[in-house]
């Protein structure tokens, strides 16, 4: 396989037009990209959007950038397409927010250091002080916001006076803080919280305790990307695990947990492999 | 393995009080019972709910039978105890309702064929015409109810009255009409429907549409007991499948199928296998 | 969405070469090929195959299609393309192999009648006559010929004789024969069969059997194409079902029906949605 | 629910004869032992093997234990019982064999840290150094062990000695070293190995690249009792997780770390619960 170092994925969302995966693999051509993967799908090819995930190598990628990002502005102009694109030698950086449970914390730390999850990680940040040890072994800063009802936008304000210019993502790894209207805008579509059931079955807090109380056989976790409306963001991923009527609330918990965390780590994989585009409410995922 | 003609499955429900093991097994071992599976559950052992399934063998099970009920009763009595006791050689008769989509039916119905469920088929009601050759191939009689808002309290009377003395327990194999309370209350805890989404969410009518436009990633199906709040009665058995972002509203809903009669089929086994009790809104499952 | 009538699928397979995704979108813009789905992918992109998927829209493709095939061979030469189009309008004609176990018919027979798996059922064929009823009732002719260790090589000719110009490929749904080479060289990649474990598990004879002496938790099903080497051809699906203690050899049996019949339909179905390409001892599927 | 403090669990094996059920349950009785869970398994009720687990509660355990156990063995005899009793106040003592790689190693101190699994780990014993700091910073002694070829008897020697009077049973998280047969009788049905494929496929060396050599579709991890059989003895759970054409040998390898974690954590705490009983080369799993 090619060297991940000139590797890089172009993400294109587009209303239907003819003639434009020509245009794209024509301008993907005269650019010298070597495509590796071409990932494309429509709602509606007359009338529809279309979506588009292409890996390329190039070699000597970084001379090569600055033309590459100044052509895709034109070609997207004609063709009124919203395009991102990602180098792999430029790592995306993923600020984690906690509270006091560790286990989603736990399982994206040892992701990242086992390089399964090819990402930065330039600062953890919680309203509690208990996972500093936990954090800071792997060299990473941890900072301590403490957050009440009337300080909620102060807090929010200092994490982003942090973020500034260090962070392209957010992590909510089992954050249990709702974030203000304003935080959000700042981060559109790029942040992701992990709920603790399976959306949109019990909605809100204390999911364990209102699966266990429904009597479900299933308990699940969803990712999802933060909207302002609680809850109700796009879904990346949801996955389940199988829980008996001997379980108490407090095993669906325990259950619950790894669900949680392979399912908030599945989800941060796949943003960080620039794999999921967003349109309207829903995620289009290339996996 | 024994032989089946002398199995007996007897359920018990009572609140906790000590001894009640060595009670129930003593009273096995002095009717000469050969106990096969003996499962045992509590809330909580000191002051809750006790539940348990017994699997036994009992040569000449027939002529014993009444002696045994009568003696139960004695038992129970002193117990508070709710039991049902079912030989293997009595089988249950199961009436099914279906309206027009068939493949619920049709997987109950190759599986009874097959042994698989040990069950007796005594009729098929239905408030459309469109199954009645699915049905009567296999020798078992179609009744069609027509039924419309005005007539559905003398359609149900209809159904009764087939039904009566006839038919233990009842299948709504996507049956799409909500039965009246009086319907429900002759059959408590008798009435087996298969909703065709993950409940809880998704209640109420057109939960693939739902699915779809919630952008979920796994759809599900949920067998659960008829109750008279719709969609909340006790939860048998629940399964998921995996869909994406290509999948359209109609592909969810075929996805969906296979999963419903999946899950519906396993429900009815463990149902006819005597393997479920329901505990207020809860099912305890012996499986 | 589009009408289904117009719509093809190509697939390619060729050698890596600079520029072969813009040939191929350019070529399909030059015939008026409005594309739904393009998919790519490469096992290197340098020096390894390409292997391609393209779903397109063409108008009045019955007239086109002369045409388009020529210009594809045309073009297939340059690049060392081996390649498939078909045309939705022109259904894939599928022959069936049963002996006596009919759970993976019936479940395909369901699937073509409800229209979720898109093809022709010309005719069945059994080495035994247990079957005929289930199969004729659809209108599906049934042949049965009889085999026994003599007259292998005779009864092979006589189904291919039945199935000359009539048949595109073959489903061995728990037939309990193995095919001569000659035969399985006349419909290479175009044969496939269910085998009752989680390949390559319990090959050959009896798998339940001995996953039972194996004590094994989970018991499995593959479907893979048919080739000179028992169990080993290229598998396109495979799946699993959760098992315990309890279970006896016969058990496993049925809960491996289930299992057997749901991955047996599914790679027929991806099979005829043109969704699996071979190469070498491998499947690309494009799912 | 009972305080933990006063709960144990009693584990039997003995042939069938009629009234075990009830000796056993009068048994608790006259110890005043209040019973939570009674779960009873049989191979054949009239002259098969009889296996039980009876989770009870007993106030003062620590006073009544003595008795018990001499009463036990009083009763095993008449019964040719194999019983283990195990006091929830007496935690299992569990080392933890590993070699470089830490992701199973790194799961089961989640989990004990947290408290998931209530077990005491002594001590971790590799033949590399690599993961000291992983393990000391829990305050667990790690002994390095080196190995080679010529030494495995001294280097299990010293292993033996470490664990002699500390160490109930042995997991082994990934440890890349084929135990003697001298080292494996000394912890019968005690040790306990995470293989990293779906056993009895790819049984021996490098798994993921057979299992990426085959194409197959599903891959998984099995954990199970080591005997002197390579990768033979009896199975506690397996599990497998979906992988596709896209992924190579490397991503098979990652993909496999999460089952394997998952499933060896599950059967030590199993293990842990007292809820394995093995029977020939099978486990009976009272989950």
């Amino acid at each position: 396989m090619p060297s991940q170092e000139n590797i890089a994925d172009l993400l294109i969302s587009c209303p239907e037009k003819p003639g434009i995966i020509s245009t794209v693999s024509n301008f993907l051509l005269e650019h010298d990209a070597n495509i590796i993967h071409f990932d494309q799908n429509t709602t509606d090819p007359s009338a529809g959007m279309l979506f588009m995930r292409i890996s390329f190598e190039l070699k000597d990628i970084d001379s090569a950038y600055g033309q590459l990002e100044e052509d895709l502005n034109t070609m997207a102009k004609d063709y009124a397409m919203d395009w991102q694109l990602n180098s792999k030698k430029k790592r995306k950086r993923m600020a984690i927010f906690v509270s006091k449970e560790g286990h989603c914390l736990k399982e994206l730390l040892l992701r990242w250091e086992s390089g399964e999850i090819p990402v930065d990680i330039p600062m953890v940040i919680s309203n509690h002080d208990d996972l500093r040890d936990e954090v800071e072994r792997y060299g990473i800063p941890y900072y301590h916001i403490p957050l009440n009802h009337g300080t909620k936008a102060q807090a929010e304000e200092k994490a982003l006076e942090l973020m500034k210019g260090n962070v392209d993502f957010i992590v909510l790894a089992r954050y249990m803080q709702i974030l203000t209207p304003e935080f959000v805008s700042i981060y559109p579509n790029q942040i992701i919280n992990i709920h603790h059931s399976f959306l949109p079955a019990f909605v809100g807090a204390n999911p364990y305790v209102k699966a266990f109380n429904r009597g479900v056989k299933l308990i699940g976790a969803t990712a999802h990307y933060v909207t302002d409306d609680l809850d109700e963001g796009p879904i990346i991923e949801q996955d389940v695990t199988r829980v008996n009527h001997r379980s108490t609330a407090e095993d669906l918990k325990i259950s619950g947990r790894h669900v949680e965390k392979q399912v908030l780590a599945t989800a941060v994989s796949w943003h960080v492999e620039n794999k999921v585009l967003v349109h309207g409410n829903k995620t289009i995922l290339f996996t």
